[in-house]
């Protein structure tokens, strides 16, 4: 059995979740060395996971010539130039999630990759989620004949900071991105336009920020279909992480998703436990799968299941968002270019 | 214990629901008239409830001095002007929504009604529901904290006929107008805007008809909330009627309600039953609450709990939804006008 | 349409139910006649259905030649005597559970209703539940495969009151009795032995009438299936009425019917309504369905659904949980004679 | 940070479950040697997991002087000697149910650690699951009230091979054994005596081998309050692992664990998915938490939390579960000697 060996860029909290899945629960990888900006923080994770090489500088981990394939878990404004770097390098490349907000530095960063002609997989987790995953498979086999109606409820625990709102791009391509791609998953086809209408209601600091906390887009798929998402910054009982697909023939849907399932009954009502409290914890299995899957890409060379593209396009759609919520009518996704 | 007499105009499917309730379930209504402009049909209820008088005319109904209040059941295009005629007889009226389908005729049927100052009561029956009534007070008592996002799901089982389909004033003001009335008293709000996309999925016949059979409606509600109402004309499950209020303390939710309560596992999957087929047996119960409600009001005086304004501000939502979907784009309620 | 008058003796809780039924809601059936040694109950209820005839003595209802049929709802002592009674006026019967609370007098009941060849009904009312009688057509279908372990939940809300638990002939009989019938209903299998753990854990009072107020009876089945009953006096959270059949194929069970069909998510827990509260809520639909069977049969002359041997057998089951618990031993059904 | 050196002593399914937990999911424990009877399995799992030292003797892993702590996973048959044997090399020992099947070696076996001052722990897993875990805080927390009833469904997916059956000690002390510790667990109590009803109905070959496929079996506790489990050795939808603590207060219960949650609706039903197949997927969680609790007990010098008069008592259960079967009456476990 061959191994692969990574470095992981990036030791904060996205990276350490990676870290430890590829040292513990990837059985054909190995983590043989991380970086961070921060040298406190990669020599803290190597320590924890018995890694070798230790370095502050990501480019230091592109020259590392033991080095297979990086896992770019580094703040977003970072990822396209490392994509890049990488691929010149010649590493393949896990990368976290948006590849960048900006349309133009994708498109480099996807060209780069391409030249290069190595693996890419961008970090759309959810995809690996047992209960989504077999949705999609359901609907891919005609489980719910033609589908007629996307749902997807999406709604955090807690608003991230202010600090990074400021730099997220904003809900659509920071969080509603995730519910894009979800979209063009489950359904196997491309959206043609949004409409989002969105609100400050959370906290009036977010809307201070430029941002919103509260929306429902309308989505319209090439073939006719429609779908709707529905995003809150705050759900005060947990990450509520739902979707829905209503077809010719019936429906599949997910329900939350808890730590136990206990019910307690009193005099007072029936009483069960509230769904896991984020994103970690909700898609700890899915977060191993993604890895497992990519892993195993680069080592049978077999293309990865989230590609360049499928990280670009919910950019796109995060665009189109914005321009729809902004201007007060649907847009295209046509109209949005690099 | 003093008793209402209460005339059934229509004795079709709806008018046989009241009818029979009143008979039956309203200890204090009696049925002592019915109406239908086709004997046979006002004859067979008549007989079946034991009632004496029947009318093929129901302005012979509206002119028999026993009765105190009539129900009115017949087709939409006749509401209007049998609510006007019923107010000058001085009847007290629960008439079946909508009013009608021009906005003109509404006023002067309300305007008469005020004159008369007999009491009104419009069918809006999902109101009545326990389970979403006890939604509406939960909201109303802070349960789930200031309204964020209200969710309706509404599915029938099987489009109408296509004949029905031409006169019934298409999906928004026939079908949806039962969601537009729910939002309004769930979130305890009026709506200020509506977008509407929607499509012709189920049957192109319902297209030819000028209607369409799926769509999804934003609203944008005057505190700032939004909310998002999903239809489809064809849910092959049976009548999906679920809803939703998500707000910055917590979330209510109802599940479809299902004639039994019995689980079955195999070896392939666990098995529940399917919700209820369609509304006469979804909104069993709640059909015989408003009828309650709106005989206890008569004999008690009282301001019935479904008014005729209630009656024509979905219409107004119906048109505008009409308005957006045509045009492409959001829709204020203040562009609709009589 | 042939109506069948009914006469309705006992006119307390379970005496307005059935009344209120076959007034209301069973079509082919008309109260004819209420009789109660309690003048005053019987005029109520007479005057709240309008009935015209009131008797205080329950032989002048007999003796009433319009009557076809009687529905026996008097106190538990007096069930066999006036089964014996209306089957020499020949009347049909519908009578509540237990026939008596001794054998010889069951027996010399059902020999008098042979003689007569008048209908008899047993008033088990459960298996006319649409779950319970879903779970046996399943069973019966062969859908659990060849049943090997039946299980029921039956506990109520509150323990009645201690002057009925002196006369009651204490849970297994009164109150058990109800589950050892839906135990031969469920299997379509007869019980050979019982195993009756018993204790005073709800109140002592209950000791000390003689009675027990928790229980775990074990069955074991003609065919060598086994099957579980727990019982308790109290279950704070409302009425728990599950069973469930595990067999070679699958299970099939039932779980608790509530009110409403809200799911509340708050930052605490999820919360969903407790169960109906007690009976009358609980099988409101088995109350009517029962009767609606039992008109039906002597309408059409046909078997009627429970049967006088179904009233007997599961009082025999009584005792013998009775013998069992006091003997501290398993006993055999055979061992209780009349 | 130290590290806790553990040598796993079996190399079969349970000793690879505990041997990858341990180099993978315990963070503060190392799996430094490997033992079994057969050398390729030992050797196997040695290379799957990068351990160096593999022994087809364990008693060559027992004297190997750089191990602090052994897990015996080995036959039943073989845990009473080899605790001995670790206790006089001053092994720390967690050891899986049953220590052995005869009470007299149990004896011998917990005295040899008593005397060596060693920790010991016994695996019984199902403790450490989070849901049963909530519902004996719960419990505990008097969140049941006093409890009078507990109910435990407990059904495999299938029977063992008919060699294992033979030497299991049949299905009271190999399969009930797990319930028998959950009962006690659950209730915070001894029980005093037990009514065990039994069949064969699966298998007639089970019946050959002179054990039982099907039980029902009635627990009385110390404190007065009753219990029942119920055993089938092949429940067809999967492994049924079901608890419920019934009080004065109110009732807490555990449901089916699934693969995922998703719901599918279509003509017929609606349709979810079975529960986990068998041990290793419904306990998993489980099998990390009472390991990092054993770890943690040696290496903080804490009492572990299943103590070696855990595992004897439910084998005494076992006993008296036999006895009552074959003698058909309810036996005290004070019956049951040594």
């Amino acid at each position: 059995m061959r191994v692969l060996n990574v470095g992981v860029i990036g030791a904060g909290r996205i990276g350490r979740v990676h870290a430890e899945n590829l040292a513990y629960r990837v059985r054909q990888a190995k983590v043989v060395a991380i970086a961070d900006v921060f040298p406190e923080a990669a020599q803290k994770l190597a320590t924890d996971l018995q890694v070798a090489a230790v370095y502050s500088d990501p480019q230091k981990l592109l020259a590392d010539r033991q080095i297979d394939a990086v896992a770019i878990c580094s703040s977003t404004d970072t990822h396209a130039r490392l994509m890049e770097d990488a691929a010149r390098a010649g590493k393949h490349i896990f990368c976290e999630k948006p590849i960048a907000l900006d349309l133009v530095k994708i498109d480099e960063a996807l060209a780069a990759v391409a030249r290069a002609g190595v693996k890419l997989q961008i970090g759309f987790n959810r995809r690996f989620d047992p209960s989504f995953k077999r949705v999609r498979e359901i609907v891919a086999a005609g489980g719910v004949g033609v589908p007629h109606i996307l749902r997807i409820t999406s709604r955090d625990p807690a608003p991230p900071p202010i600090a990074y709102v400021k730099v997220s791009g904003g809900i659509f391509v920071d969080m509603t991105i995730h519910d894009f791609d979800m979209a063009r998953y489950l359904m196997g086809c491309e959206v043609e336009e949004v409409y989002a209408a969105g609100n400050v209601l959370v906290d009036p600091e977010i809307g201070d920020a430029g941002d919103i906390d509260t929306a429902v887009i309308t989505l319209r798929f090439a073939n006719g279909a429609l779908g709707v998402i529905d995003n809150s910054r705050k759900a005060v009982y947990g990450y509520d992480q739902r979707v829905e697909v209503f077809g010719s023939a019936g429906m599949a849907l997910v329900t939350n998703k808890t730590p136990d399932s206990v019910v307690q009954s009193d005099d007072v009502a029936v009483h069960s436990t509230k769904p896991l409290h984020f994103f970690v914890e909700r898609y700890a299995e899915a977060y191993v799968a993604e890895m497992q899957e990519f892993v195993q890409a680069v080592l049978e060379d077999k293309a990865p299941p989230v590609t360049g593209m499928d990280g670009r396009i919910p950019v796109v759609m995060g665009y189109a968002a914005w321009k729809s919520y902004r201007e007060h009518r649907p847009v295209k996704l046509t109209e949005i270019s690099a």
